[in-house]
């Protein structure tokens, strides 16, 4: 089965309809600041009002300049000292990789962080939301992100997770904590969680003001290929004997006893969560389905395990039959979750209705959330974080 | 007080004797592979046995691309594809900060992972070094990086610091730990150590051969401007009343207070020492020399605390006379550790040899070290966290 990751952008390139656009016809309201994923003291990229975006560049001897964001193609604009200029159109509230091309080469804006997505480490630019308060800095008390190392016997590999505990948990030594399992999407990677996705923020506001538990947050990295095996293109959950794929494998059998070895868990299927988005939320409804006497809570954020399909779903022979028996499912889940956008692109909404219409008919409970006016993005994901965690471990 | 980190790049561009070369004219040896540094899955850069760098890019409507590494530029042919190829001369063994120039537009390589360094997030290259064991990933017991936010008040600032915990840190829940606190270099941020300074796994390998105490390594920014004050430039400590640098003042009255509450350390100055490369040994040596009832080991790597002076220092004067006393620094300093690589640009060499001449002059003992064949990069550092750590704590 094929599965991708489709940002704004990608989806476009896949649909072909990129856009090859000459900076904004009309002018631009002109309050534009640098944006708060520039690099230290980089006064572009800059992001207005209407949420455009200025990028600037230096190449003296280029004949063009653009800049690609959103799935189209700006031209910059060259001043007397070389350097290149323009604004895109509006863009969605919210985080989106972006590049630029110089005469044909794409390349990270070096005024611009880096993140890992789409397959690369490159630029990303945050356009301020109106609700961005959720995820700020602020002034409470902040858990810490740990880097930890493993070494994983089934893929041969040294690997790594990174591992949120809250608060509390270095000072309160004696008590154990539940444990939620966090996937990113495809062409993504085991730092998105805690970087553009801003888990430990959005867990320190919400444990602040007492409304989600204080839980561990474990993010590790989607992919994993077999010792021996070939690497299989990213997104193609690859499925040894028993039709177990190398990444649940190694998440069944290394990742949760290496966490209970060396945290203070509770370990046991009602003090474990997983959740996951897009890929991450295909890979997490088949992997909880498969081993509910690991896992007790479930999520999907823009995503579910019958993508790309958007056709009617047969309980009887979908996914090995797991939902045949729909009150059994019910006696075993305690919160199943879905989320999307109301801004994502085909098949995402479509996928994710069959899938829903799965679980009414089969009478599973499940709790929908659509994130208003947003993409197939981290302000997306964000928010689906920020609703989902307080029903866990109640 | 002028300071600035001389990478072997800048160091070349303020000598005025930067080069712009033409590739390489012998034909290389082709034994070319992929680095360490490479992005996932990507070809290039790479590097062949006698330590050149092949560089490659597509840019198909470029009129000249050069690679620029190492304090040369140069220059790569293109292809019928449009791709750009070209190969350095060979380069000193350890890691270097490098960039792309695109018809004149300096730009990271996006082949390769990303570093901070140069005051700027761009490309960087591992050319393996023949001692690159020490600080190699094995399997041995491993600690922990986490990333800690904190408030300061002094500069009104959220702030962040990356703290390494060894390997029993969380199964030996009674034991506390002394703390190095390490600094990185001008231009350079709190990631430098644990990233490509390899603190944590250098740390690693000595712990599980015995060869160091276990210990807590915090590595934060040394950059910091007081609330309501103009930033400085980066590089000049910035001295408030009674002649304290920022830094100084956030390093006493704030990290180190956060630190001895958040972890299970030893608080006492025979249990914490301070280290820092370049910028960090300026900084490291005069906050410990103003601050002995706080620290009793200091490490400057490649740098001291007259810098960028070449001249013989009067110990009645200089730095408050701080060194009048030898015999008394003696009482108090545990470890005083100093090291440099062979092939150090000026003025690093004839400054750290007056700062020696001044020690040796006032009778006070201190560790000599030279990094062999290396230059003012991180594969001297490296090797003076892996000489330095085991005298700690004895």
């Amino acid at each position: 089965m094929k599965f991708r990751y489709i940002s704004l952008l990608s989806a476009l390139l896949i649909t072909g309809s990129i856009c090859i656009g000459q900076t904004t016809q009309t002018a631009p309201v002109e309050d534009f600041k640098p944006t708060s994923t520039n690099q230290p003291g980089k006064q572009f990229p800059q992001v207005n009002s209407e949420r455009r975006v200025r990028a600037s560049i230096s190449a003296p001897q280029a004949q063009k300049v653009m800049l690609d964001i959103g799935g189209k193609r700006y031209d910059l604009t060259k001043d007397e000292k070389g350097v290149w200029t323009g604004v895109s159109d509006p863009l969605d509230e919210g985080f989106h990789y972006y590049q630029m091309n110089i005469d044909g080469a794409q390349v990270p804006d070096p005024g611009s962080l880096f993140f890992y997505g789409a397959s690369r480490w490159g630029s990303g630019i945050e356009i301020p939301a109106k609700d961005q308060e959720f995820y700020a800095l602020k002034d409470v008390p902040h858990g810490v992100v740990r880097e930890q190392l493993y070494y994983s016997k089934i893929t041969e590999s040294w690997r790594r997770c990174f591992v949120y505990t809250p608060p509390d948990y270095d000072k309160n030594i004696s008590a154990r904590y539940p444990v939620l399992y966090l996937q990113h999407g495809s062409g993504e990677d085991e730092t998105g969680w805690a970087v553009q996705g801003k888990a430990n923020l959005i867990l320190d506001n919400l444990i602040a003001k007492k409304k989600a538990v204080p839980m561990i947050i474990v993010m590790d990295k989607g992919y994993a290929t077999k010792a021996g095996q070939t690497q299989q293109p990213q997104g193609a959950p690859q499925r040894g004997a028993g039709g177990m794929s190398a990444f649940e494998e190694v998440m069944i059998k290394e990742i949760i006893p290496m966490i209970d070895a060396n945290y203070r868990t509770k370990a046991d299927r009602l003090n474990r969560a997983m959740a996951g988005l897009s890929m991450g939320a295909n890979q997490t409804i088949q992997i909880t389905m498969n081993n509910l006497d690991v896992f007790s809570n479930i999520a999907g954020f823009s995503g579910t395990s019958n993508y790309p399909n958007t056709t009617a779903i047969d309980p009887a022979t979908f996914q090995g039959g797991k939902y045949k028996d729909g009150a059994a499912v019910n006696k075993q889940v305690k919160v199943f979750w879905l989320g999307l956008g109301t801004k994502e692109p085909n098949p995402f909404p479509a996928s994710v209705r069959a899938f829903r219409d799965m679980l009414e008919k089969q009478g599973i409970k499940y709790v929908w959330y659509e994130s208003q006016e947003t993409a197939h993005e981290w302000l997306t994901w964000r928010r689906d974080l920020y609703q989902f965690a307080p029903l866990l471990f109640r």
